[in-house]
């Protein structure tokens, strides 16, 4: 057999896209549904998603042509455009199949995306009882451990023997979202312990589960945050985490194949809002996939409140006309100051920012904070300075009352900067307001502003205006 | 029994930590040793680390007392401070065992952070096998997949009948980083297939591995990036993946739980990036942790880059001095102007970057990247010059031409920093630099320089000067 060194997707995918797509415009699809299926699920829906770009309607037929079975895989993966394409075109009993056989949370999931109608189309289908409990399901919060969370998992009884245990595991496995984490409840449903597949494997036979299993471990509530409980994953590394209700009733459990893709979308959030750019519209579409008119609404608030700002600086300016209509040499250096001042308020933003959203740092150290920047500040505002001094004194040659303005205002800047970049993440927290949303222009607009009066308050003092 | 509604380990600890610390203070040290024990491994090595800061010593004596399975756990947990400090007071036989009960990769792990006169001491007390294994593995570089797999994994005989390979599992599972994923290797240590624990439960007792197994499977290469080797993870949901060297010989798998702390370490690194702090000291010490001197080092270069591009700004304004000292109140707006334009191109190239780094978007996707970002600049331009038309020409009462001169030089400079923010994520990627290290420092000095010439040139025309 012919190995390459990795198993690389991006290379076989482009080979078989072309392949897929040689054979489509022939209409040779059968050949083309052979192909796609020698990869995997998520591969043959991105297959999809590119061919429904180039080719639209092939994509749903090949699609069509699938094993029942993958088809169903395939659905799960599929962007909610192109899910949304495939429910209106199919018929209702291939939509009943797909809905029946799909993994429960994959099936709350998709629920969430669909608009109402097909949302509708799809519970009609489903029977009475599960109906009730996706109903129940779809009301967790967007971003609760609720709406993450499966009921597809193994329960035991603590009375049962591994033997026993194993026997019920191998019965109802195949339709466990996992067997490798089991839970046993008591009378009232209430979660008592877990034991793992691992100690279930390694123990004898005649072991019993209430002497196996863990009575310590950590769960979260329906109703808590899905970054709480991404943060025990990352913390503990489980494989899954039962979820209870507020009466310790075991409701669910969230699989850390789940987590891989809320820590995804949360640092996609995290990024974007440290940038500027809202949210609006739900954050599983990519880029390409939101429309122009989202994309311009997802960005204009940030814009609009920071030029409100700009118009704060613009009035400190407008005070100092006469200054700078007598100094006008004191303009070219203030893109520098102002843009320094961001630049470094935002670099300690982002240190405080990742701090607290992995934990490190919690409003209890700010002072250790404040001290750390206060010194950073120090010293990058002195080596800052000094670059400038002999920039524009030595090389360029200007005044030295020109050189000091500058040069004293870069240190003042700077340490004012760092101390307030690395406050206002620690402020945003304390006020329960997501650091990564506020920081950024908070620095900025605060920063500008200080800057301007500090630097032309030194240039009025140094230039004895 | 009483539940509280989630596992809240923020306030079990704070509680926690002050029992012990109190113990401490008595010199209570058992007790507090019994009441440390209460936690899991994880958070009592964060509460030895709060220890440590307050109370120094104490907590190597409360890590001493621990009983020596957990202080397994617990050492690997720590931070690598914490650990150096151990390592140089426990004896030499503490040590050994504590090495040799580590799993594999902790251990590589831990010694790829130790200073060198320590990994020596620990490499003495390691078998002579396994030290020549740990030299191997150290050398694979830091952040290859090589670094972060373990060569603790199940391997089964295509001969085997399930029940065989279940007995296997029982009789080796207590050392293997996880049992749920199982390997099949030829004569050769050639990989030829895998098996999940799931399938072997499952599957009745006679059944061949060689007809269980799956052939098709997805795994990397010893030097493939840890990021390539995380987005397989995100993209399959798998709990272990398969590691092969050149000639797809099987050299160790990577678990799940390895992998979250990988993409939290990048997605540190990519927030780190994107606003100018490099990372020359490992990514994997905190913010806290990470003295002033190094905190100066990571955030000066990019600073000092900015400069100088603040210098060719600087120029573009010197040249139109005597406009500036003609018309001063156009500095009012230059603020904005500029503020403005980077923000957008910000926006414009955080959503690129993400897209690249989540695999949405590729190089080939530039014409859909370029024709939305010019759509979306087009009407943001437009809007924001409205606004700004209102404000300065109706509210603020300013000349017309004053008006007209700051909204086209916001609408043209808009549209250019949409497409310049866009463009440069993509332009990294091409030339195979990271996108997150590049985009924010070019753009803001290449929309510096672009705001500051349109913005006179416009001036020059519509003030007639």
């Amino acid at each position: 057999m012919n190995y390459s060194n990795s198993y690389d997707f991006e290379e076989i995918r482009e080979e078989t896209m072309e392949r897929i797509l040689g054979l489509l415009n022939d209409k040779k699809y059968f050949k083309a549904r052979d192909e796609i299926l020698k990869l995997n699920a998520p591969d043959i829906a991105d297959v999809l998603d590119e061919i429904e770009q180039e080719e639209g309607e092939k994509a749903v037929i090949l699609f069509r042509l699938l094993p029942k079975d993958i088809s169903v895989d395939v659905f799960s993966e599929l962007s909610s455009d192109d899910q949304i394409k495939i429910v209106n075109i199919i018929t209702d009993k291939e939509l009943e199949y797909i809905i029946k056989e799909m993994d429960f949370d994959d099936k709350i999931d998709i629920l969430e995306e669909l608009p109402a109608n097909v949302v509708d189309k799809i519970l009609e289908k489903t029977p009475k009882n599960e109906r009730k409990m996706i109903n129940t399901f779809l009301n967790y919060p967007d971003t609760s451990a609720g709406s993450l969370m499966t009921p597809d998992y193994i329960s035991l009884q603590k009375e049962w023997t591994v033997a026993r245990a194993m026997q019920h595991v191998k019965d109802v496995g195949m339709d466990a979202e996992t067997i490798y984490t089991c839970y046993v409840k008591d009378a009232g449903r209430k979660l008592i312990g877990i034991v793992s597949l691992s100690t279930l494997v390694v123990s004898d036979d005649n072991e019993m589960i209430k002497d196996l299993m863990r009575t310590e471990y950590v769960y979260e509530s329906v109703y808590d945050d899905q970054e709480v409980v991404a943060a025990d994953f990352v913390k503990y590394g489980f494989l899954a985490l039962p979820i209870v209700d507020n009466e310790h009733r075991l409701v669910g459990i969230v699989t850390v194949d789940d987590i891989l893709d809320v820590i995804e979308e949360e640092t996609t959030e995290d990024f974007e809002r440290m940038n500027g750019v809202l949210d609006f519209d739900t954050v599983e579409r990519g880029y390409l996939d939101i429309p122009v008119i989202k994309h311009v609404i997802n960005r204009l608030p940030w814009l609009v409140i920071l030029m409100v700002s700009y118009v704060v600086t613009g009035s400190v300016i407008a005070k100092y006309e006469v200054l700078i209509s007598d100094q006008s040499s004191l303009v070219v250096y203030m893109p520098m100051l102002m843009g320094t001042a961001g630049n470094t308020g935002s670099q300690a933003a982002t240190l405080v920012i990742r701090g607290i959203a992995t934990g490190e740092i919690s409003t209890k150290d700010v002072v250790r904070v404040l001290s750390k920047e206060f010194r950073v500040g120090f010293i990058i505002g002195a080596v800052l300075s000094m670059l400038n001094f002999f920039r524009i004194w030595v090389l360029e040659g200007e005044p030295f009352t020109i050189a000091v303005t500058v040069c004293a205002s870069m240190f003042a800047i700077v340490m004012f900067a760092k101390v307030l970049g690395a406050m206002i993440p620690l402020l945003a927290k304390l006020c329960k307001i997501d650091p990564a949303l506020i920081a950024n222009p908070a620095i900025s607009s605060i920063s500008d502003t200080v800057t301007c009066m500090t630097y032309f308050t030194m240039a009025a003092i140094f230039l004895g205006v």
